[in-house]
């Protein structure tokens, strides 16, 4: 029987932009008792990633176009914000009932372009998105590897809401080392029937799986080590294999 | 620091209609050294659910409608399997890219209704979703209960492809003795300022954590305990607040 743990990195400083994330993750699980090993994976919330690699805007530096200010007339929000929204967007997906829902310059479809105003300091600073999360977690690694020898996988995850369903869940945005969908088909079930439709999105279940223990925001866990889930490797994944092309997408 | 744990349930045996599922989750849970404890929530995989209750639908026995013919004979599926998909739907949601999306009967959007072939016995049967899956977590969390003496909280989950991300993650579509939904507006984030958006559904997101240990599907692991996670008690919660209201759904 093999029991995963889901281990919060507590005792993590307050990031702030130029900070070494992979050193100070190694530190944090050595102090804590639980130092990084082999075949560990490491959620990191996005907004410190955003934080350590200066993807921060203050509002009161930006000028809303016409357009983001008939928008922020429209739903009762910021013009500045929208305006950061609409700079970090490739297109708006949906507005209504409060939301702006637009396709990021990554490809990931979300509220508000990931801009985020949630555990960042400073009244008019917002985190945007990392600008390549898929490199900022092959990052981590790199360092991790460096510091401790070890080889880990590495998820960097938003919160997103859903279409269809009520609540928010976290998902990866950025992966480094670990393939983020595993691929069932083919394989056989209990009684010998093949599947053919199953192709579990692992990397979005092992976000969830962090949140569990990062979802305290008065606590401050911006980390958290998956350990004892075997993981299908790999070095060149990214987490935009989670991204629905768009003619396969029939909630387009 | 507090660790969760993932517990895989080894050694149920293969469940047929009729069985105890409280009690052989109970014994299971103790003959591998993890007896149930307080506080402990148990996921379990619909399709055991649906064999124990008997929702399970034998495709020799099925008459298609002459609309199930049309579908089927577009998409190249089992005309038979087609009319247990209607019949287990309000409305078709969407068809198309080889996929036939419905409102279940209990509001659920998900693919074929929720029919399932994999790990069902029987070359022509096919489990349906439970017929009230919350009231399937109420009995078995009550016979957990009558047997332990210990309070658990039950989900039923199942697996669900999403409108704009690839894969399928796990989710709840029953819940027993859990808010599937933790409230968290209004909480302050960890420079004071208050969290305006912040609606977790935990119920999806400890449905995605455990199948990370059920989701080997040569190994017949049908449940797992979540060990060490502080949910929110509710002795009336539904996994229907997971369902967006139509009215809310900008996706619909």
């Amino acid at each position: 029987m093999k029991v995963i743990r889901i281990i919060p990195v507590t005792g993590m400083p307050i990031i702030k932009e130029g900070d070494d994330l992979g050193l100070l993750i190694c530190e944090a699980a050595a102090r804590q008792g639980t130092p990084i090993e082999d075949g560990d994976i490491i959620v990191v919330t996005h907004v410190v990633v955003s934080r350590a690699e200066g993807s921060v805007v203050n509002l009161n530096e930006i000028s809303p176009s016409k357009f983001a200010e008939t928008i922020a007339e429209r739903f009762g929000k910021d013009p500045a914000l929208v305006e950061v929204i609409l700079r970090e967007s490739n297109s708006i997906v949906r507005m209504g009932d409060g939301h702006i829902i637009t396709e990021t310059k990554h490809g990931f479809i979300c509220a508000n372009a990931g801009v985020d105003k949630s555990n960042v300091p400073g009244d008019r600073n917002v985190a945007l998105l990392p600008r390549d999360p898929d490199l900022s977690a092959r990052r981590i690694r790199h360092r991790i590897k460096e510091i401790t020898g070890k080889d880990v996988a590495i998820i960097i995850s938003d919160t997103h809401g859903r279409p269809l369903r009520e609540g928010e869940i976290n998902v990866a945005i950025g992966v480094a080392g670990i393939k983020p969908i595993r691929d069932r088909r083919g394989d056989k079930d209990l009684f010998g029937y093949t599947l053919r439709v199953k192709r579990t999105a692992v990397a979005d279940e092992l976000s969830s799986a962090a949140e569990l223990v990062i979802g305290q925001a008065d606590e401050g866990i911006p980390v958290a080590i998956i350990r004892g889930y075997k993981y299908e490797p790999s070095e060149d994944a990214t987490a935009r294999e989670l991204i629905m092309p768009r003619e396969k997408n029939l909630f387009a």
